[in-house]
């Protein structure tokens, strides 16, 4: 069942609209089972800690350090299952702090994205590519697309309202049957809309 | 002399808009004389390493160190002149590395705003207000405010265009004659918003 709101947006006052939840990504890493060996030890098992609100996603119980040119960030979660790609999310905030570079990607579009160190409790993986800042984007299965008239691929305006009110554009749609519908945004976009706790947005057309 | 621009932004599309220049205000301090000499040692005067856009304002030579209930970040820049208040001003993602609460706050409003240790060359602050995450606001002298159809206090919204389109809602106007036109974003909001070098922005009505 949908969630509806009466929109607080000035043009689109007393329109029904659907409420979307919001979900804030911290940094985190998504491991080849291979990375995740070098990392963790030979045929080492990512224990789940807890479900994602995508089916199958997990956060595991295990973390990881982050070396850039200029500064270490400890404790980045990892995220399972394995990929077929070795991904790095970090906010832009991030990056200045590490020191290194990376790409506003979508998620899976690792190719010639930034490099980074990985260090974890049995080795370490020097990567040449792999790091990126996520580009904001919306999950919907297919049903969920067309209760909010949006298409795969499009790019949507979302509202957060509030005290730190934005509206942030080119919000990617991804449409799966395994989605669930949620916007994420990283922890610049969350800080900067002032996300505090369960947190709703709303399509701006 | 004021810059103009066709806006980018589809139902303006075609219409002249005024280019507002986009600052974005890194973590910092302003002290008062009592507070600069606690943490600086008696009848120090502040040097100044360079002008900042609003006039009288200058970054110092002097950085500090601010404590938090779990991190430090050091090297924090003091601005100056010395003001009848001391008021830091950091983000919210600095809020949560320090593990201190601030609340949003236009600049100047410190009452009852959050506590935090300041460390400094000759002595250390422990105050219990005074620490602020900055209410984001437009800076323009009287003439620029109506070039622009502006009001002091009005809150506006302005458009920071790009691969991360932003729209920010609750940008407050503050008109001052001493101001220069100039739109102040914390480094939450222009990460968010992906401005990158010179950056400018357009009020979306």
């Amino acid at each position: 069942m949908l969630l509806t709101t009466y929109s607080t947006y000035p043009y689109l006052k007393n329109i029904l609209m659907i409420k979307i939840p919001v979900e804030v990504s911290a940094r985190h890493v998504h491991l080849t089972q291979h990375d995740l060996e070098v990392l963790f030890g030979e045929d080492f098992v990512l224990p789940k800690a807890k479900e994602l609100s995508q089916t199958g996603e997990f956060a595991s119980t295990e973390v990881v350090a982050l070396v850039g040119a200029k500064n270490k960030i400890e404790n980045v979660r990892v995220l399972g299952p394995c990929r077929t790609f070795t991904q790095i999310e970090v906010s832009r905030t991030d990056c200045f702090f590490l020191g290194n570079q990376a790409p506003l990607r979508l998620s899976g579009k690792v190719i010639r994205s930034g490099a980074i160190k990985i260090i974890g409790p049995k080795g370490e993986l020097d990567l040449t590519e792999g790091l990126i800042v996520a580009k904001r984007h919306l999950h919907v299965n297919p049903d969920e697309a067309r209760d909010l008239g949006v298409l795969n691929n499009q790019n949507i305006k979302i509202l957060v309202d509030g005290p730190r009110q934005t509206i942030f554009g080119e919000v990617e749609v991804r449409v799966n049957e395994n989605f669930n519908m949620n916007v994420h945004l990283d922890t610049d976009e969350a800080n900067a809309a002032g996300v505090v706790g369960d947190t709703y947005c709303e399509i701006i057309k």
